[in-house]
């Protein structure tokens, strides 16, 4: 065995979405019990449009133009795409310079960290935020500063942009990380957040990566802001974003990032050497996103927000239990009441004895041991039904 | 502007495969000639299998099974392709341990280097090779140890691996990247070699990264040796294949990685961070690879070889063009007669004036400035017709 690099210590997998294996189901379960795996989205239960599909089959039809495209993805696709992304974020999308098509929106986040965080810099990270924005920054040598979201408020968690400031000034970061809306809290960015963000961004040479992959999944009437809107933020973000979520098409391997030129330029030298380019027929899928009928979108976030309801209103029965309504997403982050077993035992005998599956708050930041996320973008029934055999198992695992 | 991270320094693209876009055909061309872009093959020509196509609908059918799988790959696929892979190689091949799924051969790739080498580790690296190679090395911070083949003798190329063994020592090096069968030249490494190398692996500790991509299109009677095949091997080598070449499925993104289990364990903790997975809808086009009916890879073996017997045809009538006729794959590496101008320049004036485009020699190595690579799974005979300009305008430039 060769040793192991040191960028590699920071990632571990084992309860990672999708990683941990539902066992067979526990004896004392229903025959209609359904096992439901809340660690992702089930797609079988909000399918993609069914435009995707044909998109990619006419790509298929198109063979090599299709199939092998520049690094930053088909032209073509660039190009139509950048209006509709520009009318979504409002600011101008430059598809030739500003604009790059990435495996999944991971894909972008690690092309956007690696482009831009080198060896020993000090990189701001939400907590609690996507567990992958951490183990990047470690795995390319960058040393996370820690921000602390308040949770459990009015939102869902607020970001205190003096406090933000303040670490950041300290450490001397210049690069910040974050997702809007947040995950795993599903609290959105309210504007005066951002525009103090965008003058932290002015005032201390401040470079933001913002993960908006939930940005279309909204269920408050308040008007999401886009940092990349802001002046002068265009040259000082990164925008994230792609379907896999709230359109369900994960399974094709396809985000975008926009951002300035030169970082884009670099985000495609690095992909040259990790995949070479995103999906060449996966890439014309995306000419079916940010372009539904009217009324796709509006169902299905009306579709979401009835699951989330029904199952925050399950959780709230349980005493001791914490959860705050999401203003956006598909995430849960849910503190458990103490219990008479540590917090990971109850998720390892859910998931054996209940087949229910939730991520733990661990991967999420420090200090979130006895917190789970669940993606509630589920059959609303087996959803329901599994989460009343999670309270009731933490009901009965209550420390007295 | 963020200052660039020093791990980006040595990752140049614009030369690189389908970056340069063709331009407007001259004037002078006929109305009858086809462009030709030979820095990557052409999936028109020789066509995917239709049973890909058939999967990858069947699979977009199953829904989340398909779309969401382990970071390391669907384990039905795993399943069902350990053993044609084992019989390809000749070894066993644990589909649970020692197989992963990856964002194409490319990803294969970077995963495995990402997963061998630290920061500062001398990396054995042949020239000439595959460019990503050394651009993975230097974007993991290691120092590329530059082993040259011998060009233009009996075989395309020739490894000593006296010269190798030697090289590895004299910088400590105990990870070595290279492709069997070679990319640019087609060399493939005869068993007497691999055996060599086999005992250098043992001996010194050397950890072998072989990409053998292009394994399965060989145009000699000669058995292909397996490096993970010789004794002892399996747990010193990682074997990286996909179908990206020979079975033109490039535009699905998808290839493999055999590997001693700690470093498939590796591979699949960097994959999480670079894009989770290898696109879940096409893991399952690698159930009809390897699987083709009896004859379809003999004849598309045999379509290659007639393609490559025309052209090494041609440019042999060039007068100072050193060609030798490869072993396998789909790669002729030549060097061109002393020009006028430049090689750079003329290979700038090919593609705006011929529209032909080629691949700079200087992608593969120090030394290679007056070298082309071209790619000749390509229509027959708009790529005997591209090299016929290629031809006239090398002689149209060539020095007195």
């Amino acid at each position: 065995m060769r040793p192991m690099p040191r960028r590699l210590s920071e990632i571990q997998i084992g309860s990672s979405p999708g990683q941990r294996r539902l066992s067979a189901r526990s004896d004392h379960l229903t025959a209609d019990a359904v096992a439901v795996d809340f660690s992702h989205g089930d797609v079988d239960a909000f399918p993609p449009h069914p435009a995707a599909e044909a998109a990619f089959v006419a790509a298929l039809g198109e063979g090599g133009q299709a199939a092998y495209t520049q690094y930053r993805g088909n032209a073509g696709v660039r190009q139509r795409l950048a209006g509709r992304l520009a009318a979504l974020t409002g600011a101008p999308v430059d598809p030739q310079h500003e604009l790059i098509i990435t495996p999944g929106t991971q894909g972008a986040l690690f092309l956007a960290l690696a482009s831009l965080v080198e060896q020993g810099d000090p990189v701001g990270i939400i907590e609690p935020d996507y567990f992958a924005n951490r183990r990047i920054v470690g795995f390319l040598g960058g040393r996370p500063v820690p921000v602390r979201l308040d949770l459990f408020g009015r939102s869902p968690a607020v970001l205190d942009t003096g406090t933000l400031r303040a670490a950041l000034r300290a450490a001397g970061a210049h690069v910040l990380c974050l997702s809007n809306p947040n995950n795993p809290t599903g609290a959105v960015l309210p504007e005066t957040t951002l525009a103090a963000l965008a003058q932290t961004c002015a005032e201390d040479d401040v470079f933001v990566v913002m993960d908006q992959l939930y940005c279309r999944q909204l269920f408050t009437s308040a008007a999401f802001t886009h940092l990349r809107a802001l002046p002068g933020m265009r040259a000082r973000c990164v925008t994230l974003m792609g379907p896999s979520k709230t359109e369900s098409l994960s399974g094709y391997r396809i985000g975008t990032a926009i951002g300035p030129g030169w970082l884009i330029d670099r985000m495609e030298a690095v992909l040259s050497i990790t995949s070479l380019r995103a999906p060449g027929y996966s890439q014309r899928v995306l000419d079916t996103w940010l372009a539904e009928e009217p009324g796709w979108l509006a169902d299905r976030v009306n579709a979401h927000r009835a699951v989330r309801d029904r199952i925050v209103g399950i959780l709230s029965k349980l005493d001791g239990c914490q959860v705050t309504t999401p203003d956006a997403g598909s995430y849960l982050f849910v503190r458990l009441p103490e219990l008479k077993t540590a917090a990971a035992d109850f998720i390892g005998e859910l998931a054996d004895s209940e087949a229910v599956v939730v991520t733990p708050g661990s991967e999420f930041g420090r200090g979130f041991d006895d917190f789970f996320r669940i993606n509630f973008s589920q059959d609303a029934d087996a959803a329901v039904a599994a989460i009343e055999r999670l309270v009731r198992l933490a009901s009965e695992r209550r420390a007295d």
